[in-house]
Order: C-alpha cells, then structure tokens, then sequence
C-alpha cells in the first residue's frame, strides 16, 4: 500500500472531477472456482485499488461530492471467524489506514442509497461504472432498485472519465512498482527460454512461469500464453510438444502484491538456434518494436507510433518480397496487417490493459483521436496522444495465419501490395511477438526494467547458457 | 475425457434415479478476474464434467426423462472467430463426442423451456444444481423467470441426491486419475520440503508449488496453505519469513486436465529437523492419521473413524498432561477438539471438497447418519457409512489456538479434562496437519498414490537430501 495520503488525494481529485452526486466503487468479493468456498486467488478491484488502496474482500468505497466525505461499508468479521482466521483489523482501522473517516454495514450503506432515492436533490442515481463480474451487478442491482439487465446501462460515463484522466498518468511510485513486476518477469522469460527445449512440453515451462510469478508473491497479470503456434493469436492451451524448427511464442507478465502489472513477450527458436527463415522475420519484427520505442515521446499519438512500427514491417516484408509496392503505400492500404492483425499495444498499470473495464474507447481515444475502422489498425487499443507518465507496451508482431491468408487471396484483399506466391511460402512459419513496457518520460521514452535478452544474440546466449 | 459410453451410462443412470422432469446442468462460463477478457483460468463445473466430460465455455446440457433425450446448447464460435482461435469443434462435434445427438442454440433452449411453463404437464419448474457462481444464477433467473434472490431456494433435492448418489462412489479409471493428481502432489510436496530452510518466505514455497502443479498441465485444487501459522486454519497470507522453531503446514494439491483432485498435507520443521516438543506433537497426530486409515472400511462410518482418530490424539494429549482423565471420558466430553477444531475428512473426487456445491449434508450425511451438535465433531464434513469406491481424505492436526485456549478457560469448557497451565505452555507452538487421500476398498482401505515423506524419518531425511 502506498501512504494514505496518495489515496486521500486521489480521492479528492476524483470528487472535483466528478463534481458531483455520490460515487460508488464496490471492491471484489472472492471469486468462487468449483464451489462457493473453493476460490480463484482473490484479486482486488483496480478502481477500488487506486482510490482506497485496501486488499481485503466485500468491502464497498463511496465518495460523496457534495459533502466532500468518504466511506468504506462492510461487516467486521466476527468473533468467531477470529478464532480461525487470527486477529484482523476492523472495518474502522481499515479504513482509517488509507484516510477514510466514516464506515457503517452494508445496511448503512443501504439506507444511504434508499435516502438518496427521494426526489429533493433530482439526481436519484450515484455514479458507478460498469460492472464486469455477475456478483457485484446484482450487488448494484438491487442495491440501486434497477433491473439485472440494465445496471450496465446506468453506468456514469464522467466517473469513467474522470479515473482514466487519473490513472493514466503514473507516478514515480507506481513505476516503480511497474518494474518491480518486470523484475520478476525477468524472472519468468529467461528461465523459460532456458527450458525451451526439444522434446518438452509447452505446459512445462507454463508451469515454470506461473511458479516464478507467484515466487514473486502475486499472480499472473493474465493467463500465460506459451505456444508454438503463435500464429494462433487467442491459444491459450498449453498441450503442444516443442521441437526444433518451431518459434516458441512466450506472453507473459505478472502482478506485485500490490497489483501493479508487467507484460512481456520473448519468441524464441526451439532448440536455442535462430535458423535463417527465423532470422529474418525476428529481425523484422524486432525493427518495427525498436522504432516504436525510438519514436514515443510526450505530444505524438500512439496511432503514428502504431504507423511508425507498420512502416518497418512493411519495408521489412518488401525486402523478402512477401509485400509490393512503396511503403507508404502498402501502409495506407493496410496489406501489412495481414500479418498483424493486432495493434501495436495498450495502456498498462493495475491492469495489464489499464481500464479496459471503462470500455477501451474511453481509455485509449478521446474526442481528439478516435478509432480507425481499417483492419488491424481499428484493433489499436489506443490511438491518444502521448503524456509524460503514460505506460504503454511495444509489442509488434508478425503471424502467418493460414486461415487469414486464404481469405484475403480469395477475397483479393490488397491484391496489389501483396504477392501471395511468395506468402504462401511462409504460412507454416507460425509466429513471432516482442513486447516491452513503455514509459512515455518528459522528452522520449524508457523501455521500463532489467532489460531481458532480446536480440538474437542475446537470446541465443542465454538459451545456451 | 473418458470414453463417450462411461457419459452415456452416467446420463442414464441420472435420469432414472431423477425419474420425472427435465434437468439442467449448466456448464461455466469463462470468471473475469480485473476485467471482463481477463479471466481466472477456465475451471469447468464438476456435474456437467461428470455427465457431459466437455471442456468448452458457455456450453448448457440438458437431460429429458421423459423422452431419455440429451441435450447440448451453446453458440457455434463464428468464422471471425476461428481466424483467432485456429479451427475448433462445432457444438454439434463437441456433443458427439461424448454420445449427446442433440444440439442447439441458447435461444433454442430458451424455447424450450418456455414452452414447458405450459400447466398441461403440471411440473413447470426443470431440476437443477443450487449455483454457486453469480454469472449461473442470473442465468438461471432469466431463463426460468424466477428472481435472482429466489434461484437458489428452487434447486432440486432429487436432482442433488441422485448426483450424489452415482459420484460418491468412484470408478477404476477415476480412480487412476486421483492418483495422477497425487503423484503431481508428490512433486510439489517433496520440492517444498526441501525448500523449508531458514531465510526462504512462505510464498516462495508456495510459489513453487504452484509451478508443479501447473507443470502437471492442471490447476492447484484450492488455494495453498503454507504457513508457520498453522493454528490459523483459515491462512492463506503467504508473507512470513521461515525461522527454525516453527513447523510449517503445507496443505496442497492440484487437478489433472480432467480435473480429478488430490489433497495432501505434510507439517515439516523449518531447518529440517525435528526438535522433541515437535517430535511429541507430530508422533501424536501421526499415530491418529494411521488409526483412521487401519479401521476405514466398507460399513463403518466416517463418524466412526472420526471418533478412531480422536481417541488417539486424546490417549496422546493425555500422555504429554494436556487433558486428563479417561480416553472415553475425553472424547465423549469433546475436549480433545479443543486442538482439533476440525473434521477428519471430506469425500474428494472432482471437487476437493467433493460435490460441496450441493451442500455439505447431502453429500456427507443422510437418512441414517446426522451431524453433531458437538464443537470439532460437528464440522465433520463427512459422518455417512463408507462403500468400496469412497474416497475420503484422512487428515487429522494438533492446533494451540491461544483465542481458543483462552476462550475455553475463561468459559470452564471442558475444565474437567483440560489441565490449562499444562496447555498453556504449548500456546506459541503453532500447529501440524497430516493428510493422505484414502480409497475405500472391497475389504478395508488404501492410502492412494505413491507414498509421500511422512515419518519423523522419512521427513529428515528428504528434507537432508
């Protein structure tokens, strides 16, 4: 937790930018696995997390714009849970740990909306934002009197805003926990590349990871994706045997205690040896992710970034003759997405995509820059113009999707740019990702961490080591 | 996933044993973690595993008595879709595969029930499993139009005891699967063990256990227990450092890919060696593990062999001057439970804590055998008469809880058998688990998998190599 007095001025800020009415921001219950009791690792709501810092579950945060006060309502555990559980703070010393005054049951807070209700003040609905877990929208469903079906629809769009304008802007203290979780996926990445190795299977050096992560004492920040068929974008089984000639795909990341999040891709050769096919499509890929990170700085928009890296997979993939044409235009056209159908990265912070539960339109653009609608590049997560604080990963691509390719032939998608004699050469290559996380600094960028073996030498090495 | 028949059978046994009606079993949906795509990893329910054995998201199965048909409903993933995800089964494959010849989508299911509202049956109300997700439950208020609040209070007791009734007893091959589990539990307790040294942090241990687990191609089967607090029952903090003195608990396990449990618990002194109060403690309850294991057998009750274990910890307690009187006096008085707050076991199979989504009496008691009213006895989790094809896990503790402690003194619990100024003297020992996962077996009982350190010997030993 960081001092109470980051979360007092948080809270503070939120309620001038908010600017009125009551914000509620319910923290997560725990999340039943095969049985109410049985459960998944508690994770903490980021919202809740950012404004009142505190790890334990049930617990319901409201701030009230009018008044200027904060609450946190929740049941102490009872005497008889203390016997099993040993001594834990109440509800109160919670509270006041992160500069909340006022606390009260979940029936106080219940009786506070019912209040609220009367038509006096003519603003009968707090603000809250959308729920992405079952439990907490029936929470508010019949905490607030509405429908299952619409309590999504209620959601306050100047409580979205207002925390993204927050939390996109990391402090110094929350980078450093930033890359405290990139310490440990270091960790992570060149244990595994160091395992990855003929004869193995892919849930193997998963297993390695999952194990490395909680050794750093959180979680994974997603599921670990592991594969040798990277080109298979949303694969997250792990069943496959690794053997030499196949690029092994590693996505992976974790959370500190605290929740802060890393998010790093390494592809490396099964077997420790690039062969030349390998070579050249990492050193395009690896190209396009060092530009990106070469041209971020405070006043650009991630969408020129995103077209900055496109321009060097483009020049990279006309150099082997898989695409045709100038590079501005197989970039205008789009033709280079065939083999990147993703863009280039996405906020991170307490989550590994910072505030996606906001919508990512509302985090990622604003009424300055808004989505594209051409393919691959409408899957830009975030196209806004850079700050100072920002924390973004770099992470091109390139995926020979076999799937994808017959469609566009036969679709003649891009037929002019794209020469899919030659393509069709590569499409049993697979897959190729690198990922780092970006801090956007006051004149440039920092790629943030231990810097974790990248290049083909540097991957070679460690794998042989 | 078993052979298509063993599905079929078990379908056609639950339909006879329910009789009349329709039955549903939904199967879960992907648990957001942070945010909606940011998931725990997918944990299938263990009835539709059992009935339906399919892996898949999002999928319902359905099962008429009255025409013997069985159903699947779940949305086709779309040809956008497949591009992402590689080429995947259709619903109509995924159902073939485990003898379902019926398919269809939400909507259809949607239909179906509401044309079984119509009062010409006079039974509108379909048979299903209380949820223990909120996702299922809104799911279940919407298709049968009975309010959230209500869903539960409308399960079906003939549909929970005929679950019951065909998972309590296990068969050859799940069997073999449990005892996959437990040699994946092998490794992550044996590494654990010798990583107990001095220095090391709880969530380091637990970490790599977490790891082994995962490196078996399945999840751990509860969140893990590792602490030099083991008279906190309830811990899953992992955050002290390991000092010699303390016993440390390690309560543990994992799931295979079909999602058979195994759950083992090994106490080991930090450093590696024993010291005589530890030895004393750890021979007591080690005596009380094997007494349960030599008199469980078909026809006894697990009340019984609760009662076995606690004259052993009773007849200990008693040698070392901590209670007093006669071994039937004690246990009959309960104050042995004053150490063992605690059942000695739960039936484990798909889930854990097998089939605990039902409710705990049903699955482990019934017409012949109620729960206790008596503290320890009545957390029993399992009391009924054991079959052949049983599995129960047999894990017996010693916990010097001093809020306990001082709450019995201060109420004269049990005064008569308890000598408090001996007790007192062992309030910072902290506490010992040891737990096997048992077969009951046409004549007696087999501790499942390959044996685990668990002598005073074997424990030295593994943990000195």
């Amino acid at each position: 937790m960081f001092k109470k007095e980051t979360y007092i001025a948080r809270r503070e800020q939120l309620r001038k930018d908010v600017g009125h009415g009551l914000i509620i921001i319910p923290g997560n219950h725990e999340a039943p696995c095969n049985y109410k009791d049985n459960t998944y690792w508690f994770r903490q709501d980021s919202t809740f997390l950012y404004f009142f810092g505190l790890q334990r579950e049930d617990l319901v945060g409201v701030l009230d714009c009018e008044t200027g006060k904060d609450y946190i309502f929740a049941n102490d555990y009872d005497i008889d849970d203390i016997i099993w559980t040993g001594p834990l703070p109440s509800v109160k010393e919670l509270a006041a740990s992160v500069g909340v005054e006022n606390t009260g049951t979940p029936k106080a807070l219940h009786d506070m909306i019912a209040a609220m209700k009367s038509p006096v003040n003519g603003k009968p609905m707090p603000h809250y934002l959308p729920p992405y877990r079952a439990d907490i929208r029936a929470d508010l469903s019949e905490l607030l009197g509405v429908s299952y079906a619409s309590v999504n629809r209620h959601a306050s769009m100047d409580l979205i805003l207002a925390c993204v304008k927050q939390r996109m802007v990391k402090s110094a203290e929350e980078i450093e926990e930033i890359e405290r979780a990139i310490a440990t996926a270091y960790n992570m990445h060149v244990g595994a590349m160091k395992l990855a190795m003929p004869g193995r299977y892919e849930y193997e050096l998963a297993g390695f990871m999952e194990g490395e992560a909680w050794k750093g004492n959180g979680p994974v920040s997603f599921p670990i994706i592991m594969t040798v068929h990277g080109e298979t974008l949303h694969n997250h089984g792990h069943n496959n045997r690794l053997e030499v000639g196949r690029m092994l795909v590693m996505d992976a990341g974790c959370e500190t205690p605290m929740n802060y999040c890393s998010d790093i891709t390494r592809s490396v050769p099964v077997g420790g040896r690039f062969d030349d096919r390998q070579k050249t499509i990492y050193e395009i890929v690896l190209s396009a992710q060092l530009e990106a990170a070469r041209v971020t700085r405070p006043g650009i928009t991630y969408k020129e970034v995103h077209q900055a890296a496109s321009r060097k997979l483009a020049e990279g993939y006309r150099s082997i003759g898989i695409l045709k044409g100038s590079v501005d235009d197989i970039v205008a056209s789009g033709a280079h997405s065939l083999l990147m159908p993703h863009g280039l990265g996405h906020m991170m912070g307490l989550d590994v995509h910072d505030m996606e539960n906001y919508g990512q339109i509302n985090v990622g653009y604003d009424d300055e820059t808004r989505p594209s609608e051409q393919f691959g590049l409408g899957s830009l997560r975030c196209g806004r113009r850079l700050q100072p604080g920002f924390v973004i990963t770099d992470e091109p691509g390139c995926y020979f999707i076999p799937a994808l390719i017959d469609k566009w032939q036969a679709e003649g998608t891009c037929k002019d740019f794209i020469d899919f004699d030659e393509l069709n050469k590569w499409r049993d290559f697979g897959g190729i990702r690198i990922e780092d996380d970006v801090l956007v600094t006051d004149t440039g960028a920092r790629i943030l961490g231990k810097p974790i073996p990248k290049t083909v030498k540097e991957i070679e090495e460690t794998m042989a080591s």
